[in-house]
């Protein structure tokens, strides 16, 4: 038997030769590709020892939150939005789309078409939205599915204050595809920042602030599902979304109108969603 | 305000875009080298979304487990003898370093010379280890403190089974460099496989199994630090170690002989260690 030496320089063939056994060959690409990048990160920094037990124990500590803190560290270093681009090029005419984020729950309520996903009056500034679902030929696509949620005005998600389900509701498009629902006008707010990611985003001088937006996932048999939001025009943040998440079409103008008291603003906002076919 | 649209080339750009503020020169150089990296991977992959999340999950459950099944992963990738390569270049004649392992613990107890690290009848076969630690001139380093551990017959640390300190200890070498002590002769055992990391090799076609040996970190005023095993010649799995550790001159001979009873037999292993001054 011989025992072979690796240098530096043939460690990572000698890696790619130990997982030649894969079965799966998409895993296989997937693996061959992350160990050689892996290996060529780690070869262009050189990591001290000890660099490389802190980077070690950054990763242990994203995994120990309880919260998808993994997810927000894809989203913060442009990778989500990467794999967005990657899976989904909107067609001349079709609506962009963006990150999912961390803050989708399975099972939300589903609503009558009307109804108000807002269940406390301090969650934010009334707002009305409606609009169209429809396909590349502009004809309607009724019954689509509209799974929407957003954050109030405090700048927390449901999930982050409890287990009440709250600003998140299901929508069914109607015959004509046309869908209206109540809300409040969405606001800026940061990612949590209390972990490692946001430690991250402190050291490298960046800050945690996600410009106002309202999260759809809309579905339809015969159409790619659609993940995207709609910001708020003239929101802070539209230029430095710390998930990289914006893009100029889904800027909407939330206009601010009196309510019907004459007394409570309310906004309203208006966005036809134009579908691929699958 | 513009608002610009990031194309899937561009967004790379973008994000090192952000990190320009970053104070720490040595975390923006590790920072745009991994952000770079890392898109690369994600643009070679093109993963679809449901394998982002696969991995997102994967490293949340890596990080969810209590032991340190990130060392693992990096040691099952061979990142963790890149970085020791590139950190350690022993020079001709200096003995060479291997992985420092998830399995070390600061402050195992101290014993003068010739104490016996295992504290219990099954550990193992009785083993007598003997050598010096000298520098690159061949003159005994007095007083190097060497800090040993290793595996049970069962395949298991200490740690892995409790609290309770066993097969590990701390030597002090004596005015010429010399240093004898007892433990058991190492086994084959495998590396935790009973999360991630195990899915992960087999899922590649790998074994977990490293091959016997004992670890020592040895250090001394003056030289630098030597993280590295012996192994023992002759032991299974010496050419396809699970995390990439073997060097042909840190395989030596454990004899066996007769026991002092004539009945039980003994193992027997010498090492002479070299040094790099600092």
């Amino acid at each position: 038997m011989t025992i072979r030496r690796f240098s530096e320089k043939k460690l990572t063939g000698e890696v790619l030769r130990r997982i030649r056994g894969t079965k799966n060959k998409r895993l296989k690409r997937v693996m061959t590709s992350f160990i050689t990048h892996m290996h060529h990160f780690v070869r262009d920094v050189k990591p001290t020892q000890e660099e490389w037990f802190q980077g070690i124990q950054f990763l242990t500590e994203t995994g120990r939150l309880e919260r998808d803190e993994f997810i927000l560290m894809s989203d913060t270093l442009g990778v989500s939005m990467l794999v967005d681009a990657l899976n989904y090029k909107a067609n001349a005419g079709s609506t962009e789309s963006t990150v999912l984020g961390p803050f989708h729950r399975p099972n939300a309520p589903r609503y009558p078409l009307g109804a108000n996903i807002s269940k406390n009056r301090k969650d934010g500034m009334p707002c009305r939205v409606t609009g169209t679902v429809r396909g590349l030929n502009g004809k309607p696509v009724p019954g689509a599915m509209l799974d929407v949620w957003e954050a109030g005005a405090d700048g927390f998600y449901d999930m982050q204050k409890g287990k009440a389900m709250n600003l998140r509701g299901v929508f069914k498009a109607d015959a004509k595809g046309r869908f209206h629902f109540r809300c409040v006008r969405p606001e800026f707010y940061p990612v949590p920042h209390d972990g490692p990611v946001g430690r991250m985003l402190r050291a490298t001088g960046r800050h945690p602030m996600r410009p106002p937006h309202l999260h759809f996932w809309i579905t339809a048999k015969g159409y790619k599902p659609l993940i995207t939001h709609l910001f708020v025009k003239g929101g802070r943040y539209l230029d430095s979304d710390a998930v990289f998440g914006v893009k100029p079409d889904l800027i909407v103008d939330f206009k601010k109108v009196k309510g019907a008291t004459g007394k409570d603003s309310v906004a309203t906002a208006h966005y036809d969603f134009v579908l691929m076919r699958k």
